[in-house]
């Protein structure tokens, strides 16, 4: 067995407990991933990154045979970005800005609040790519994901974005009433 | 007048020279560029890059009015790619071995041998944003250059790449006749 890790942190941490670890340069086919999303809508699209590393983990979760999320109830939701939490966008320092206000304007309709992520000490939150991060927040739903999420990836400067479209092969749902699943 | 500059060397000599200089971030809408491309195809499509700041040029031309290229007759081209100079790919240092096999299989057809960008002392070239650059070379032209744009830039991983496709409005050419123009 040997685990391709989506940050540094969990590197380093697989490490340190005798896991054996590789990149998807070494290891482009990958049997399987479990993880957590911050949204699941009903054809079990998410919205992922509040964690701020979701270029890896895009980047590895599109090389998988099996993409298993594992969600509390409460993080389905009818449409994306309703639930209040932030839909990530990965973007380069230059003219972040610049960026941020075509990223509002793109979700006017969906009455789109953009702000740029910040450390405790004010100052820009860098991923681990030394990018920058635009949180999106929304007052209603994304109307069409797939459009917007490729007309995002078509921006200039945005490098990736939160939101992960017919990617997830299988939710485990964690509720009051027990465990449930759903299979795409 | 104020310029905005697209690379830190010519921002350097701008101000070196007393040119007030500015960021998109401030200056969203710019009335005019002017520059020159490796490749132009009879579309006034083109292949940008060589010089590898093609993320931030892409980023300011985006936001023109009107984008003059001005070309020798030997940047022209019948299709994309086929020049023998490189189509360049931006891409993250994370795994850049993994997209890199991605994009040579992106353009199987064309016979696309990819390699990565390194400086006269081996090691990668980094670009401005601290990411490295893929230089795609074909054996045979682009086939359909607007479907091969979208889905590099649908790449986890790609910043951005070097075809300038549907931007340019005027492309100035000279030649051993004299100098002629070509209108969008």
């Amino acid at each position: 067995m040997v685990g391709v890790p989506t940050a540094k942190h969990t590197a380093k941490q697989a490490t340190s407990l005798g896991i054996p670890i590789s990149l998807l340069d070494d290891h482009p086919h990958i049997d399987l991933a479990i993880d957590g999303p911050d949204e699941v809508d009903p054809q079990l699209n998410l919205v992922k990154g509040c964690g701020g590393a979701l270029l890896r983990e895009k980047m590895v979760e599109f090389a998988l045979d099996k993409f298993v999320v594992v969600a509390d109830e409460n993080k389905l939701v009818d449409g994306l970005g309703s639930s209040g939490l932030a839909v990530p966008v990965v973007v380069v320092q230059f003219c972040w800005k610049y960026n941020l206000k075509k990223l509002e304007k793109l979700f006017k309709e969906e009455g789109c609040k953009a702000k740029l992520r910040v450390n405790a000490d004010g100052k820009p939150y860098l991923t681990d790519n030394s990018n920058y991060i635009v949180d999106l927040f929304f007052k209603t739903p994304i109307k069409d994901a797939a459009a917007a999420g490729k007309k995002m990836s078509g921006f200039e400067g945005v490098v990736e974005h939160g939101l992960f479209l017919d990617m997830a092969s299988v939710v485990i749902i964690a509720g009051t009433e027990g465990v449930s699943m759903k299979v795409k």
